[in-house]
């Protein structure tokens, strides 16, 4: 990113597999039985087993780190409401666009962050601040 | 959880494993070199390889998830401010209060979220939303 | 192996799980859409997600290191030809057989390297030049 | 890639964890102990465990897969030559540069593929052979 210009966005799309959320489950030991118990969530609100919120928001955080602006960003700040499931199986994907400059010397900026489903429902909406990286050609 | 009370609290330590650094990256794509090459890590400004915030935020949802409110909560939003780096073999301790009673019949609460390293020092600070479940027993 | 002849052959059968090839993306960065955008996926050439050809190269490593010539072997070089793709579910079975004794002092041998599905199809062709480890038993 | 021209390189690196090593071993089954005996590699010609030469390989796959050509390119073959043990820890750099167009009609190309490490030693030298995807924008 050589330029940080209001509207700019970058995505990252992903079919969340079940070894994702096991794989999650086992670094956070977020073991609630709504991510790993199939029959206590067959009887549960939502059917089925569904993704962690959380993983879900780390596809909003690859996104920033490998993209816009990408590499040497200082994230700062996210807020991720969870809005609706994601459930095994369902194909995602995490955008991200440039909302705001806060402060345009110290490359501070405000990111819509948003991530929706394969029916193209919103489940995750939200906001990001992070530092951009310089950049040698600016100057 | 039987009754929601303000101050109740609760939380999760654990010490952060290059895997857990380096499962998470593979989860989410974010191949960012700050968290999976030591060698440009060395000369970047935390001098070596360091956590994902996200990665860090999930201990914040298992602790959730698992005791405060626990089983069957339904998290809502989770903001989280990243104040300093979470470097690999750090011992990390999450904890969750609750900090408002924002709809007493509909359970929601909201919850002060922390992330403290070993050395007290806090690495994330922010909050959650989240509807806790009800129980049979306060009937 | 005691002694390496022509023509000699082993294997090795796996059905390649969602799981394989999720890992295998997290280990490499390899987050090309064909292996975890099944929405994407499903509009592209193959009509579903399939397995990185590499991944499948390493069932062949597998058992030039465990079984033929096994423990101990220098692998020198793989050649591998991606003849038809690997989907989600397809058993895969890697052979390999001794095609050539290029130096037997050095005990450098050329293994003719094929992979199969449960079709019959082959799916990976190829070769492997290894030095195969001494044994105290043929002095 | 709108063009492809001769001499056009992308390249990743990675630090090679533990857990790296062990996945990929957990994926092929490839329990060598050269890569998962400590004990025994100690005694070994390297003196501790390496990685699998084919998950290195892994990463030619990650940046022709995500880079150069990038999405949407058929991989045809892979030639790899092991020339260096890479050991855990090591931060190795997977380069792809376009060497050889084969068949400009049909995209076809050849990559000189060649992953070194940290202290600049080439552990891998090789090519591939690849159909790159077309692109609406060249018509």
């Amino acid at each position: 990113m050589n330029q940080l210009k209001l509207g700019q966005s970058a995505s990252l799309s992903k079919t969340i597999g079940e070894s994702d959320v096991y794989l999650f489950a086992g670094i956070t030991g977020d073991f609630n039985p709504a991510h790993i118990d199939e029959e206590k969530s067959k009887k549960g609100m939502f059917g089925e087993r569904i993704a962690h919120g959380i993983l879900i928001t780390g596809l909003i955080s690859a996104v920033i780190g490998m993209k816009l602006p990408g590499e040497g960003t200082i994230y700062m700040e996210q807020d991720a409401r969870f809005l609706k499931p994601v459930r095994i199986g369902d194909t995602v994907t995490a955008t991200v666009k440039i909302a705001e400059i806060i402060n345009a010397d110290k490359r501070i900026v405000k990111l819509d962050t948003t991530v929706y489903n394969q029916k193209g429902e919103t489940v995750i909406s939200g906001y990001a601040v992070v530092k951009a990286p310089e950049r040698k050609d600016e100057e």
